[in-house]
């Protein structure tokens, strides 16, 4: 029995998939803001509900931040589990959206249509592919393809806190599979399929500094006080020396070169590097002198300054002298590189840069190393032959920008390998205002997963 | 006459005259932010009303901004024209307050009655000691000392974008007075009162700096895109060189050495430096080495960073490579430096610093050179004279660290010259959370303007 009936199955019923696709995107899930508690538990529950309408007995189980929901279905065969997860970034600055970015729509562009709202593609859209997939088989064949497991995260977008205790709490049943399939990456451009085997590491930082222990006139104490915003200041620009290496004593133990032939195939993508900058209004790489873009993105680890907030910033003026400042400030890792060691030296760093008279504070954001994914193991060149069959152009292995710690995590705690594919594209304008999914990567991401789960099945 | 009588009413009507400066206060006219705007005309109204009161002919005549409250009375003798200003600084942080800002309560403190909420001080409850001995003085006395004019403005704690041009369109009626008494400075310590003869000018300056032409994602863009926080705080960074001097170009030029004799009367003042800093939890003082803390406030010039904002600061963690950051820098200024020639250096100084891909915006908050006063005219040794007869210690002519740009106004506009004389205490907390006034200061300050107006009317 071929797979042409379920991938006519996912032709037929876009419609339907895309109004599921709608409801679920409906629901403001942002982890990060506790005001979106009760959507982030109706998230989970909807997902519930959507797995139970497969047939596959699933629950939200609670976590001390927002619930993990968890499936299984099918028996025979080998054993994958698929990753996604229903939370969601912040939406602001609200006022750069064209609409409530809770109310999806779909709007007809140049390259074809979109469905337009936060989460729409990250990850809400790419996590559907998979549920979409699964349930044109099962409607088809009345079976499934192997056995699988669900699990869907609500605490992705937050550093997944609750990740780690979970997955050891549950090791013995979620160790079971044998791979994990993650839906939470791109397509290296249009018509070509990705399969990620290189993904940075996260480390997330807050930093406080306080000087004066109130804010003051900056005319009675402005040029006797210390102002904490310098000190922030000082410190942030001292991170970067002038060949934009980053100065944290011990940062690059565990970067390695990339090896000839991962350079000889990412030269051989095309990539349009002028093209990826003049996207965001850009026109020169802002990295590491003497790197390539790609390099920079995806095998080089970076520094960057995410936030920063002091004194007064509101409308008009107000000669205030603060006491506090601070930043959140994240390091995308490589290779082997330590998130625990470089997070010491950084806040020793910080403390050594410390005027007199000031005191910091620190906060974790996440602490999640790389994951290089071994290409050797025949699952990966079955899954590339699969993808190809379905794009127009045959699928590569890439590395990404982005940090998914959950590969990392799975292969710590469980000892699960993970397998990457995603149909995202780089101008949805994920963690941006106006997010969009384009409505060819969820049906051709639909049948896409239909293609590898029957070549990870046989 | 004796002034024995204007005193004692002064004494016997305390309670009445805290009723009308708690009113005032109950206002909440805030300059800078639009959201107030009809408050700032309410506490215009309400000072034309207690003007009215007093049997002093005055009127709230509108400016672009908020209004001007200008009153006029009495004849004969010297023509002294008394300056405050009825609008206040914002309260945020909000939370910081241990009650309602805009709802005065006098408290008992170890140091004696204060009253407390936004304006107490800063400069409702200095401006109405001026109000409240016209009161007793015309109550006694039946008529005013000489001629009196009367000048509220709405828009200092904002920058004053409108007093310029309406002291220049009421060039004829303004210029009229031969001197002008402004109420916004402090007390040199509890018992020492003083006449402020240095003011340090102000510049505002808001800088926003442009990378990206929308918020990106850390992971895709983070290593290759320009980060506008990063280049902000190298640009804030750059400012200041390690012995704490300013680095724009030619921002030393104006600034002179002080006089031998200004020095040796400052060191005779037994100024408390470490007590200065010890009352914001402060040690060591932070401005240009090898200058005493009085110099580095009252002396000096400085630049400050007032505000900065940029990326995602609220709760928990956002990946995001911002597309702008902005900082509010703000410039103390000395001597003969010019605020214009600044503005245009440090506004170039930026510009030279931007790397490729980025822009920059400037925002104008203001900008009012130094003030120096004439000591040698007369009038400043009878006023001298006549606070030392109501203080303790004799009176001290000293600098200011703030900066009052409406003596500088008055001198260039119109042709005045000012003098300023106030009852603040370096512990009014004023722009800070729980802001406050002494009903001593309060009480003292009106006994102190009966005895200077008796000295300056003769």
């Amino acid at each position: 029995m071929t797979i042409d009936a379920v991938l006519a199955h996912v032709d037929d019923n876009l419609d339907a998939a895309l109004e599921r696709l709608k409801a679920l995107v409906r629901i403001p899930s942002v982890s990060t803001d506790p005001a979106f508690k009760d959507d982030c538990q109706a998230a989970a529950d909807w997902l519930v509900a959507d797995l139970a309408s497969l047939g596959v007995e699933a629950e939200a189980r609670q976590t001390p931040g927002h619930p993990m929901v968890v499936g299984h279905a099918g028996d025979g065969g080998p054993h994958l589990m698929f990753y996604g997860h229903y939370d969601v970034q912040p939406v602001d600055p609200l006022e750069l959206w064209h609409h409530d970015p809770f109310d999806p729509i779909v709007e007809d562009t140049p390259a074809g249509k979109v469905i337009r709202a936060r989460g729409a593609c990250d990850d809400k859209g790419q996590l559907m592919t998979f549920m979409e997939a699964c349930r044109a088989w099962s409607a088809v064949k009345g079976d499934w393809p192997c056995r699988l497991s669900f699990i869907f995260e609500g605490e992705e977008e937050s550093g997944s806190p609750s990740l780690v205790p979970f997955l050891d709490a549950h090791a013995e049943e979620l160790s079971q599979p044998d791979l994990a399939l993650i839906c939470d990456t791109g397509l290296f451009d249009r018509d070509t399929p990705a399969i990620t085997t290189m993904l940075r590491g996260l480390l997330g930082e807050e930093v406080t500094v306080t000087g004066p222990d109130k804010d003051l006139h900056s005319g009675m104490y402005g040029g006797a006080a210390i102002n904490p915003i310098r000190v922030l200041a000082r410190i942030i620009a001292s991170l970067h020396d002038e060949s934009g290496r980053i100065t944290v004593p011990g940062f690059y133990d565990g970067v390695d070169e990339l090896p000839a032939s991962v350079r000889s195939q990412w030269e051989g993508l095309g990539f349009d590097a002028d093209g990826f900058l003049k996207a965001v209004d850009l026109s020169e790489p802002a990295g590491e002198s003497g790197r390539s873009v790609l390099e920079m993105i995806w095998s080089r680890p970076t520094c960057e300054v995410n936030g920063i907030n002091g004194g007064y910033t509101g409308e008009g003026f107000k000669t205030v002298l603060p006491s506090r400042a601070s930043a959140k400030v994240s390091f995308r890792l490589v290779g082997r590189q330590d998130p625990f060691a470089i997070r010491r030296s950084f806040r020793a760093m910080v403390r050594d840069a410390l005027p007199p008279d000031c005191s910091v504070e620190f906060g974790s954001h996440g602490a999640g190393p790389a994951s290089v994914m071994s290409t050797d193991d025949p699952a990966f060149e079955a899954a590339r032959r699969a993808l190809s069959d379905e794009w127009p152009n045959e699928a590569a292995f890439v590395g990404s920008g982005g940090s998914i710690p959950i590969a990392g995590y799975f292969r710590e705690v469980l000892g699960l390998p993970s397998m990457l594919i995603g149909f995202g594209l780089d101008d949805d304008q994920i963690h941006s205002p106006n997010e969009k999914y384009d409505v060819r990567s969820f049906h051709k991401g639909i049948r896409s997963w239909v293609r590898v789960l029957d070549a990870l099945a046989r």
